[in-house]
């Protein structure tokens, strides 16, 4: 059984961001791409488990990100799952362009029954999951659980799920979570700071149609953001930042 | 001078819709990346223009869509220059997967004077423009010229252009507008039909913040749809449609 994974990816003209650099979204939808990848070859693929009616979603994340590279820049991405527990996993990814750091990332993922979409044992589905961790290398730290308290505030934004949000497992794609709170911040931002670490808190899925309302609040040098759905909490982010000297 | 250019690229997990089909905005952005990297090779790329204070804009597409690929499958690109007038240029895309046809794009770019927005002759920025013309192989159509008489008619939604939307030049990105409009049709129209062709003309450039006014109307098997910003048209667009026996 393969334990670990890489795949190189060039930055095309589309993938960066105003600035010319990698966007960070895009960065998290290459490694969910790596994933993808490693998970054919382990016979656990997203296509696969669901014609068992089962699909993986995505609970958590943390990126820390190093040097964003520019178009036509390459990445590699190193991939290994670090550690398991009876209902979830955690893949890690490290992203280097020319042997420097982009990033290194934690997710951690479930497994739920498609129709329910309620969480299932991992074993049952993947029952050689032991056998496909790797102890032998660096494990990114875990996602921070957030813990905020949006009470009395007002939204910054709503906004309807559209269909350019919605992935294969018919819910919001994760990194559209990512792009719709970047885009609370002012555009200049960009341009004078760099993005450390993201952490994000997948709490519920999100689907077609819904009206989502954003929540905001700038700490020191970390935004923080909650999406809700009537009143209901469904995802969390906080996102630090440094200024570009 | 090299007068054609082929690319190939995988369709990632995330270019799909829903579906599983690569999704049309991000075919459109294969397209253009393989336009990037043939511009390069013949030293008029956006990257090195805009040192002279000049870019490409987009002015028209035209897409005839054959099968749509599924996530993993490869789509090959091959692109050249077909025709040019003292203002602009046209480039056809052909697009296939395992030889068969994918779509058939053809793509109208201006340059603009990076400051003034305004548009320059061609051959004061690129004098060879006649020497990579290829005469030697079929041209796919032209972009249609679209006359929409949306007076009187409320929009079917309003937008504020964020900065997912911004790309390089620092304007809405050209597969945003597509994405956009796209977003206006119900979720599942993208089951039950195949898009085969679209049609799209850039008015004006599109920025940051602004409010954006989108209008659609269904006429037998066609979408028309327009933006307008206080009023003012800025993108048209028809897509036409067929239902999936």
């Amino acid at each position: 059984m393969l334990k670990k994974f890489d795949s190189r990816y060039r930055i095309n003209y589309n993938n960066s961001d105003y600035t010319g650099k990698l966007s960070i979204p895009d960065l998290g939808s290459y490694v969910l791409d790596n994933s993808g990848l490693h998970s054919e070859i382990m016979g656990v693929n997203i296509r696969t488990i669901i014609k068992k009616n089962y699909t993986w979603v995505i609970s958590g994340l943390h990126f820390e990100i190093g040097d964003l590279p520019t178009i036509n820049s390459f990445i590699d991405i190193h991939t290994k799952l670090s550690s398991y527990t009876p209902i979830s996993i955690q893949r890690d990814f490290f992203v280097t362009s020319d042997g420097k750091k982009v990033a290194d990332i934690s997710s951690d993922w479930l497994i739920i029954n498609a129709e329910t979409r309620q969480p299932v044992f991992l074993t049952d589905v993947y029952p050689a999951v032991a056998n496909v961790i790797s102890e032998d290398e660096r494990v990114v730290s875990k996602y921070k659980h957030l813990r905020f308290n949006f009470a009395g505030c007002k939204p910054v934004s709503t906004f309807k799920i559209a269909y350019s949000d919605i992935d294969i497992n018919k819910h919001m794609y994760s990194m559209k979570y990512l792009e719709k709170t970047l885009n609370r911040i002012d555009i200049d931002f960009f341009k004078n700071n760099n993005i450390r670490r993201i952490d994000a808190n997948y709490l519920s899925e999100m689907l077609y149609n819904q009206d989502v309302d954003v929540f905001m609040k700038e700490i020191d040098n970390c935004y923080q953001f909650e999406m809700q759905i009537d009143g209901k909490p469904m995802y969390r982010a906080e996102i630090e930042f440094e200024k570009i000297k």
